[in-house]
């Protein structure tokens, strides 16, 4: 049996504070995609949202249980269109809201992710930190890993899931103007050190003034660029991937003369506790 | 007093098995960096020896210890040109061979790194893994963190040298055909992720058919490529560098809007211990 899927990832503008016209957005281009194909398809951070809150209670307006009606509909759209979706919204978790996206498929939520790394910025700057490790999930043939955003600039981030069986990482997306090295070098940098492919999608279009970079891409294991798109357009990327070649970690060149192993070359005995010592 | 000081790196071809030809030119190529204003000048892995051995033998044959002549005519070199160098070089130590570095300068040995990360290739094939753990030096006004090759494509040696305080690190390279993606992407993610400078020197020219992708690069620390060479010409890159950049990780767009820590930031409670789960 073939393992090979059809993912796509969503770059759009997001209506800001308007959950109901993004809902309705998401469940179109999830449609869309299935259509052209798509067995997975990633939405960009926040999409259900919008990102550039100025307060705590702004933000908390917008957020919700992960037990409610924003992902109750979004599972209803997987089902309809018989795909699995990654999408990007604002947890309320008691007195707390988390930065999150969610994993969900034909049969209900699969997972959910709670952004590690905050920047000091929109959202992120009321929000609490992700509280639960970096892990994967299995959605049809392939295991993906979820980050958000700036996750994407610290490696470790994709190398704890890449570790843990991570075949695909996703990466919901607001990236801002200046994270122009990280949509450039970053990604491709991670599918390659970790051997795994990698979609992030971002946002295009402005909020309050604030604007968004598209150039959402999809990287196949050795780095390369299979799907691009520009700073401005919506528009869908699609790539028909092969998980057995993101696991097989073993580089063949010229057999016995130039051979590589991503995971088994590694020295984690040199690499120290990777904690910066405490300075004065 | 200003920190600032001008790096060079020398893209080079080698001359296989022939130390003395190789060391004539890594002097000329040195004097002439220094004349250009140059105080830290990094050279290829393997500049003094070459690169693709068949044989533990045949590499043995071109190894001697740190302590040894090669090194004494660099520091000789380091003192006329009054300039600190990174050459690339074979260890001998005992019945083992090292893929080895050394930085000098004007008052002698400084330090040595042996390559942790060794590809199946070359003389990789027969020298022992690198067994101490990655340090930082000073040279001159700079504190940095030697690598080589293969090591750039594990995120841990950059982030465990940047969290010992290198701000510079340097890259002593022989990137094979099939490399493009580290030479195009690593690079300047590891600059990016770590905030630091990223000089890396790569050979060009070939080996028993075997042939080097130049491309050598200058990386700051916001990950921009500052100084970058093609595939095949033999040329010197230089920038000016200001350490005290590279040490401040608090990057502020918008005072109290935007703002990032690269250090702090980091969760590394969250990261697990990094390590493959053994698999059957």
């Amino acid at each position: 049996m073939s393992e090979q899927l059809t993912i796509a990832g969503v770059q759009m503008n997001v209506a800001f504070a308007d959950k109901e016209q993004n809902l309705k957005r998401i469940g179109d281009r999830l449609r869309e995609a299935a259509l052209h194909g798509a067995q997975l398809v990633v939405f960009p951070e926040c999409a259900v949202t919008g990102y550039c809150f100025e307060s705590f209670e702004e933000a908390r307006g917008m957020a919700e249980p992960i037990e409610g009606p924003a992902v109750r509909r979004i599972v209803e759209m997987c089902r309809a269109a018989d795909a699995f979706a990654v999408v990007g919204m604002i947890e309320e978790d008691g007195p707390r809201i988390f930065n999150v996206c969610v994993l969900t498929g034909p049969l209900g939520l699969l997972g959910v992710y709670r952004k590690i790394h905050l920047p000091h910025l929109g959202l992120d700057n009321f929000s609490t930190p992700g509280d639960r490790p970096f892990q994967v999930w299995k959605a049809g043939p392939v295991t993906l890993g979820m980050n958000i955003c700036y996750d994407v600039s610290f490696p470790e981030s994709s190398r704890a899931m890449a570790l843990a069986g991570a075949e695909l990482i996703v990466l919901p997306t607001n990236w801002p103007p200046g994270a122009g090295c990280l949509a450039c070098y970053a990604t491709n940098t991670r599918a390659m050190e970790n051997h795994v492919y990698y979609l992030a999608a971002n946002r295009v279009g402005e909020e309050r003034g604030f604007r968004f970079i598209g150039q959402s891409r999809i990287c196949e294991p050795n780095g390369e660029t299979i799907a691009s798109a520009d700073e401005t357009s919506e528009t869908i990327l699609y790539a028909e991937i092969n998980p057995a070649i993101a696991r097989n970690k073993h580089l063949v060149r010229v057999p016995g003369k130039h051979e590589i192993h991503r995971f088994r070359d590694r020295r984690p005995e040199m690499y120290g506790p990777l904690v910066e010592p405490v300075r004065d």
